[in-house]
């Protein structure tokens, strides 16, 4: 496992939170980051997802490249322009590339956490990254985990679902309802950064709000 | 896309419910299936993936292959029979195989569904598939989707995830806990009805189950 840890900037960042609850987390305490999975269909694989990781912006984040995908912590806006460079960068060697990508916010899920359970969520800005000029489908699901609460705060998963697909249908890219996901088609920026606003606008009234996609490039069968 | 439909048989069995609601749906109706995402590192990646598709045994199922993943609808034995067969087709040709793996239940995500809200959950039994003699290691995650409930079926997602990593570590798979997933080592079969497993039985008391799994076969960084 190789780890690169880039964030003394970016551990000191108040993000408060919009919950009755007083509440301020950085990104990282806040277990904000993201889990990626960059498949290369071609012989050169090793070396184009390598060249990927390599060339990509990492300040402002703790990477570790584990067996199966690389973990990336810190703030929303410098996961997605890490996510965005490394895939945008497969996607240029002209092989087709296939991507899982794994947001999530509200840190549990096997390692410590220590931000108070339940209600307190954290507010933070949809984050914005460039047009890659690599288009870019992603097959993508949204999971708010929210057990309890009442009145309109009730936790109903289904709502808040839906009202990241509106949002979705809002940013440009062609939006297309079939069985468990929902497909973005659009440039890969647009495409990532539907993802993830959506996961953002659910996570300031959830705390534990988890996103995946498959995103594929230069599909033979797309054409 | 193409689909195949070979679901006569399977569309007639009932499948009690666990719930107070006197509830029976098949497989179907209640939204059980899968997304497979299958990607070969190889320059060959076509020919691997088609002739993975094409000998594995879909009886029992639909199959639609999309322009992302393909949609695989049916009782659960026979869509973890079929996604073991497919990925370990694609093993069995020494390529490096990355596999997307998403599991649901509980209808909801974009289409139609005709169960009733809340409360019903659909009882299945663990499906069991044969050993292949393929390694692989998956990067899982288990998303119980409840919402409100009271008492000892109110709902709490970490309770419910924390039982099916539980159980994962009792089916003997290599268990490793880490940021945001749960890793699995073991036989390809091994790992696929370890995550089957969690998603069936926390399925028994919540209606809307999901699950994820990436995973690695061949891969060069493993050894």
């Amino acid at each position: 496992m190789q780890t690169t840890d880039t964030t003394a900037a970016a551990a000191n960042r108040p993000s408060p939170g919009r919950d009755e609850t007083p509440f301020t987390a950085t990104p990282r305490e806040f277990g904000v980051g993201a889990r990626l999975t960059l498949a290369v269909m071609a012989d050169s694989y090793a070396d184009v997802i390598l060249e990927a990781l390599e060339q990509a912006d990492a300040a402002g984040l703790l990477v570790q490249t584990g067996k199966v995908s690389t973990y990336v912590s810190g703030a929303e806006q410098d996961v997605l322009r890490y996510l965005s460079q490394v895939i945008a960068a497969a996607g240029r060697s002209g092989a087709h590339v296939s991507a899982a990508v794994h947001l999530s916010r509200g840190c549990p899920g096997g390692v410590t956490c220590d931000i108070p359970e339940g209600g307190a969520a954290l507010y933070s800005d949809i984050p914005h990254v460039e047009i890659t000029g690599i288009s870019a489908t992603a097959d993508w699901a949204i999971y708010p985990l929210a057990d309890g609460g009442t009145g309109s705060a009730a936790a109903d998963h289904m709502r808040d679902i839906y009202a990241a697909i509106e949002h979705a249908k809002s940013t440009g890219v062609t939006v297309t309802e079939d069985h468990y996901i929902t497909r973005l088609d659009g440039d890969l920026a647009q495409v990532l950064q539907t993802i993830a606003a959506g996961w953002v606008l659910v996570g300031r009234s959830v705390q534990h709000v988890v996103t995946h996609a498959t995103l594929s490039i230069n599909s033979p069968s797309a054409s």
